[in-house]
């Protein structure tokens, strides 16, 4: 049923916003909506110039920081999900790693200074497009404090972790996945998963998604 | 000094070639490229609607096929890289996650249907935005035959690897990790890393990059 509804929101161009490409952006010509030869996928077409305008998932990344047996969260001064935790995390940008991003959202968000011990976890949700990459963390010193994202940034036992009031299902999985390894005395391995949610619910409806295809190495 | 290059690049808007952008995608409007309230980098912003054109990194997934102790590989048909060996693998689409994707590629450019095992490496190329996620997997009937980006399919014991004749930095790394995990009698473990290229060198110099930041899980 799921693959059914992500079909026709991919036929319908609703994925994606492809529809919305009215224009292409290298020339500004008009674009045409169509499947391109050899290819499978509704694209936006440039009728002047010819050039398609791909749309790719995005990267999100953030880091898990581990001090005195707590985890770092930062409670959001932002919408989506005001005022719910969340781990450190942004879009990746064009000219830096996975790692550095993850490291620079830490500043950003929690004014801390970290280094990456191993990456943790990858979990994509296709159906909004994204993929977080969550890397476990420590603070090179101990001090944080609220970015301008964010209005508190606090540690937390793993008893104490907020579940109920974690802003995205990505948090609310990497944080479960975190404590399981803990309690069981594991050292944290990579975890890979992807993350079904149902279509039309929120960002913060964290309860609406399903964890599938999850894999260890 | 690298990074400095990199910098200048950014600074340049080289990189992902903001520059380039000069209309909006979905108002039509012109663009201005200037640094956001509240950001640090360029970005292309309509004069008319006052939209962001984001860019962001995008994710190559493929698979290392493990049959009888040998790997598959995909001899290219295309540019770049035409007639240099590499593993399956391309852009992933929105709308899919990475282990969809890279099942999606393998059928495509080698006619195989496997299995995914576990997520082997994630490398990241902050020069040119990508991201390379491949996944160990398994062939689920014995069958596979060139598809139409590939003029050849062929399976490669360890040492027959024709590693000066590969396609791409990312798969010149991912076979030495896969190869050394394996003479070392270890189970293959997730590796992460970042490939930093030469600066102006082309996709096909394959020893024009160093890999730093390598961390296994």
């Amino acid at each position: 049923m799921f693959k059914v509804i992500l079909k026709l929101l991919l036929c319908d161009g609703f994925l994606g916003d492809v529809q919305k490409i009215k224009f292409c952006q290298w020339c500004g010509g008009t674009t045409k909506h169509d499947i391109p030869d050899g290819e499978e996928r509704l694209r936006a077409i440039c009728t002047t110039c010819g050039k398609i305008a791909y749309q790719n998932p995005k990267m999100v990344v953030g880091c898990l920081i581990e001090h005195d047996n707590k985890v770092l969260l930062c409670k959001r001064k932002i919408e989506p999900s005001y005022g719910l935790w969340t781990l450190p995390a942004g879009y990746l940008e064009i000219g830096e790693s996975a790692m550095e991003g993850a490291i620079r959202e830490t500043r950003e968000e929690a004014n801390a200074d970290v280094e990456v011990i191993s990456p943790f976890v990858q979990l994509d949700i296709p159906l909004i497009g994204q993929t977080y990459i969550i890397f476990l963390a420590k603070l090179k010193k101990p001090h944080f404090s609220p970015g301008p994202e964010s209005s508190e940034c606090k540690l937390f036992s793993l008893d104490e972790i907020p579940f109920s009031s974690l802003s995205f299902s990505s948090m609310v999985v990497t944080l479960n996945l975190y404590v399981e390894d803990m309690k069981a005395g594991r050292k944290p391995k990579f975890h890979y998963g992807t993350i079904n949610k149902r279509p039309g619910t929120s960002p913060s409806d964290i309860d609406a998604f399903t964890l599938e295809d999850h894999m260890q190495s």
